[in-house]
C-alpha cells in the first residue's frame, strides 16, 4: 500500500490514509474488486494504531470508495455501472497437490535444519555438516575486500562457465592434487550439491537407476529421486564401495552412473584404496558406465596427501569430476566446480543458463584472489591440526564406550560413523539427546532404504568448538547407555563388521 | 602434479622434478598406470623450458620407473610383479550422447553470447538483456561493505528461503508495488530465472503443456522444454495476452500453468491492461489454472507508477509472483525472489535443497542494507529519467524509418521491438550488423516456433552508452534499408498490426 505518513503535519494520520488511498481509488491503481489491507496488517506495517486504520476505512466506507464484505475484508467498490458479468464467481480455491508433477512427492523428505543451524547458542549440533565459523578467514577476506572493493565488474554478468582467473585458480588448485587440467576445462558451480543436480537432470528420467554407496549423500538420494530415477546402493567395507556387489548391480540394472565420494566418504570417513579406484574404473570402462565422482572433504586430511582423484586414473574420460571450498573453507559464498568430458560440459553450461545463470561475480573475484595469495594452503595448515585435535579428542571419549559403541578413527573428514547397541531406538536416542540439548544425524536419512541406518549415527566434530564437542558427546554417550538394555555389556550383532 | 621448484638451490631443475616423482611413485601415491602429464603442458604450468621436463622424464625411465608408451605418453611402470590381469584391456570411448536423457536435446539451443558481452570495446550490443553498468550504484556498495565488512555470518550458511531481513526488505518493497505480504511469505531466488525453472521442475513431464505468451522470453522457453513440456504460444495485443485465443487453447491442452510477463513483457515491451489482468484471473479461476507471473522489469517505469501485479488482484491463491533486481539494479549478485501460496513454496525450498542451498550470504547482507537506507528508492529516481532519455533518442533515430520500421513506444522496461520489411531477409541482416560491429536480437528466439518471428527484432536501448547507442540504431537503419528490396517505399504487409 503506498501511503506515507507524515507525524508532523496538521492532517490526522487516519485523514492522511483515507486521503492517499481515495486519491490511488479515483486515479485507477486500485482498481474495484482490489481488497485493501487488513487492519491489523496495515497498522504493524505502518507502526500506526489499529484504530487509525479502523478510521480511514471508515471514512472510506462513507465516501462510497470501499465495502465490507464478509469472508473478503474491505474492497473497493466499482465506481461506475456494474460489470454485467460478476467479478466473482465461485472461485474453487487453487488445488496445488494434483497439479505437482508425480517426481515431486519424493521430494516430501523432512530431515529439517540439518544444514542451517539457526539456534547454535543453545543446541548442541553434532549434526552439522560444516567447519568451525570461528576458523573463517575473516582477516584474509576483509584485506582482499578493501584492495578488491566492489565496482562495476563485480556487479555485472560473468561467464556462464565461470570467472575465468577463477578458473586458472582452480585448476592449479586441483595440480595440487595430482590431476592436471587447464582453465577451459573447468567450470564453476555454485557449490558441488549442483554438480550432482546437472548430472542428475542431464541424466535421469523415471525408472532410471543410479549407483550409489550405500549409506550415501543424503541429498544426493534426494537429488536423484527428484528426477524419479531407482537408486541402487552399494554395501562398502573399509576399502570403499564392494565391487563385486556392484558388478551384479551393474549387469541387472543398466544404471545411467555411479556416483561416488571416494575420499572420506560421507557419512563413513572410508577413502577408497588405490586398489579399488582402479578395479572401479576397469568395471566402468567394461560396462561403459560414468562415474560422478564427488569430492568435498578431500583437503580435510590428517595422515596423507589429498588422495589421488579417480579422475587422475582415468585417460579415457569416463569420470565426472565435482569438488567445493564449502568444507575447508566456507558454505556461505557457494563456490564449487567441476571438471568434466567435453560432451557434458556443454549440457551443464545449457543447464546453468537455465537455472541460475552463474555464480555470483563478486565472490568469484573475491575468492580468486584469496587462491592466489596463497591463502587456502595457510589456511588447511591451520585447521587440519585443529580439527585432528578435535578428532583426537571425540575418539578419546568415544574410545571409552567402544564395546557399545564402535567406531573407526576417521583420517579425514568430518565425522564419525558409529554403530549403535541393537537395543537402542533410534527415534527415543534422538528425543533423549534432544531434550538435553544436543542433536546428531541419524544413520537412516543416509540410506535409500530408510529402515536401514536404524542402528548407525553420524557425529560431526568439526562444528562445534572443544568444550561444547565433548559435552555433546557425553550426552550422546549417556543417553546410548541410558537407552541400552544390557547396560554396557557387549553388543553381540549377527557378525555385521563394526563398519558398513 | 606435486612438485616444487627452487630456482636458488644447487640442485639442477631437472633433478629435483625428477627426484620429487621418483618419491611420489615409490610412497605409492602415484601409482602403475598414472600418466605424468605431457612435457609441454608440465613446462607451461611450472614456467620451465620443455628441455628441462624433457630430461626429468628421461631420468625417471632411465630408473625404470616410467616407460614412454605411444597413444598415451609418460606412464609410471609397475614396481612389482605385473598384474594378471591386463590393465589396459580394450575400452571404448566413453559414448555420451545415448546416455543423456531425450529430455536434453531440446537444450541444443545455441543462442550465443547474448547474456555475457565481453567484447563490449568492440562491439556495440544492442543484445543485451541488462541495463547500463555506468549507473550500477559503485559508491553505495562500496560504503556499504565498509559499514559491513566481511565477517563469519557473510561466510556462513543462511536459511534455504533467504536471510530472513532481505525477506523484510523485500516485502517493504513490494508494499510499495501494492502488494502487501509479509517476510514470511517471500522466499529469496538466485535471480529470477530460478523461480521459472523451480515452476518447471515442480510442475512440468515430458508431455505436459505450458501456456505462453507468444513471443515470450526465450531462456522460459528452454527451460519449460528442458522439462520436456509443450510450450502452446498465445498470440497478443496491445493490451496483452488475447484471451479469446487463450480460453480456446485452455480447453484444449490442459495446460499446467499459464506463464506471463504482464509489465514491459520481453521481447515487445507491452503492459497488460488491467481489464485484461482481471480477466485473466477470471479465466484461471475457471479453468484452475494458476498463472506464473514474471515481473523484473516494473520498476523501469518512464510514465507511471509500477503497475499493479496480478496478484495483488488475487484473493484465491491462484499466482506465482517473481521479480528480480537484475535489471533495475545489476545482475550480478544474482538476487530474485518469489511470492507464492504456501503449497507451490515448500516444492521450491526443497528443490532450493537440492540445487544451490541458499543464496549467497555475504550478498544478501549487503543488498538487505542497501534496500533499508533507501537507496533503490533514490537509484530508480536517478536511472529512469537517464534510460528516458535513451529510449526517446532511439525512438526518435528510428521514428525517420517508421514506415519501413514500425514499432510502438515502449512506455517501460529495455526493448524496441521492431517489425522488418517483409524483403528483408533476418540471417542476411544479422551478418551484415555484425560485419559493422553490431549485434541486436532477432525475434525467432523468442518465439516457441522458431520459423514465426522472422520478420521481428529486438532492440536494447539501456545497455550501451549514448553515443554508441544512436551509432548502432545507424548501422541497423542503414542496413534494412540496404537489404529492403522496396527502397524505402511503403512496407504492405497482410494486414497485421505493427506490434503482433
Amino acid at each position: 500500500m503506498n501511503v506515507t505518513i507524515n507525524r508532523e503535519a496538521a492532517t490526522p494520520v487516519y485523514l492522511q490514509i483515507a486521503s492517499q488511498i481515495k486519491g490511488q481509488i479515483l486515479s485507477g491503481n486500485l482498481p474495484a474488486g482490489f481488497i485493501l489491507p487488513p487492519e491489523r496488517k496495515l497498522a504493524e506495517l505502518k507502526k500506526i494504531s489499529r484504530t487509525t486504520v479502523i478510521k480511514a476505512y471508515e471514512e472510506l466506507k462513507a465516501l462510497g470508495l470501499v465495502d465490507a464484505q464478509t469472508g473478503r475484508g474491505t474492497v473497493v467498490t466499482e465506481q461506475k455501472v456494474p460489470d454485467p458479468v460478476p467479478l466473482q464467481p465461485a472461485v474453487l480455491p487453487m488445488s496445488w497437490y494434483p497439479l505437482f508433477d508425480k517426481r515431486m512427492a519424493n521430494l516430501n523428505d523432512a530431515v529439517g535444519e540439518i544444514m542451517y543451524m539457526g539456534n547454535q547458542n543453545r543446541v548442541i549440533s553434532l549434526a552439522a555438516g560444516i567447519g568451525d565459523p570461528d576458523l573463517y578467514p575473516i582477516a584474509d577476506f576483509q584485506r582482499i575486500q578493501r584492495e578488491l572493493p566492489i565496482t562495476s565488474a563485480h556487479l555485472n554478468f560473468s561467464p556462464v562457465e565461470g570467472y575465468y582467473p577463477l578458473r586458472e585458480s582452480i585448476s592449479q588448485l586441483m595440480e595440487g592434487r595430482n590431476l592436471t587440467v587447464t582453465a577451459k576445462e573447468t567450470m564453476i558451480l555454485s557449490g558441488s550439491m549442483q554438480g550432482i543436480d546437472f548430472a542428475a537432470r542431464a541424466f535421469l528420467s523415471a525408472g532410471d537407476a543410479v549407483i550409489v554407496e550405500e549409506p550415501t549423500f543424503l541429498q544426493a538420494i534426494k537429488c536423484f529421486r527428484a528426477m524419479g530415477a531407482k537408486i541402487i546402493g552399494i554395501p562398502m567395507d573399509r576399502e570403499g564401495m564392494r565391487l563385486d556387489v556392484l558388478e551384479a548391480q551393474i549387469s541387472r540394472y543398466k544404471p545411467k552412473f555411479i556416483y561416488t565420494i571416494p575420499n572420506f566418504h560421507n557419512p563413513t570417513g572410508i577413502t577408497m584404496s588405490m586398489a579399488r579406484r582402479k578395479a572401479l574404473l576397469k568395471l566402468a570402462y567394461r560396462f561403459q558406465v560414468p562415474i560422478l565422482e564427488d569430492d568435498p572433504y578431500g583437503d580435510i586430511t590428517f595422515d596423507q596427501e589429498h588422495p589421488l582423484p579417480i579422475k587422475a586414473l582415468d585417460a579415457y574420460g569416463y569420470v565426472i569430476y565435482l569438488s567445493t571450498l564449502s568444507k575447508a573453507l566456507f558454505p556461505g559464498l557457494r563456490i564449487g566446480w567441476t571438471i568434466a568430458p567435453e560432451a557434458v560440459m556443454k549440457k551443464f553450461l545449457l543447464l546453468k543458463q537455465i537455472t541460475d545463470l552463474h555464480v555470483n561475480t563478486d565472490s568469484q573475484i573475491l575468492v580468486d584472489r584469496y587462491l592466489r595469495d596463497g591463502c587456502y594452503e595457510e589456511h588447511l595448515k591451520k585447521i587440519l591440526p585443529l580439527y585432528r585435535k578435535k578428532r583426537d579428542a571425540a575418539a578419546e571419549l568415544l574410545r571409552q564406550e567402544q564395546s557399545a559403541i564402535p567406531f573407526d578413527l576417521p583420517a579425514g573428514g568430518f565425522y564419525f560413523w558409529c554403530r549403535l547397541p541393537y537395543a537402542v531406538p533410534q527415534k527415543k536416542l534422538l528425543a533423549l539427546c534432544g531434550e538435553q540439548g544436543m542433536i546428531y544425524t541419524p544413520g537412516n536419512v543416509f540410506y535409500p532404504q530408510e529402515s536401514d541406518g536404524e542402528h548407525w549415527v553420524r557425529l560431526n566434530f568439526t562444528y562445534e568448538r572443544m568444550d561444547r564437542l565433548k559435552q555433546g558427546l557425553m550426552v550422546f554417550i549417556k543417553s546410548v547407555k541410558k537407552l541400552n538394555e544390557w547396560n554396557g555389556t557387549r553388543d553381540a550383532p549377527t557378525g555385521a563388521p563394526p563398519i558398513v
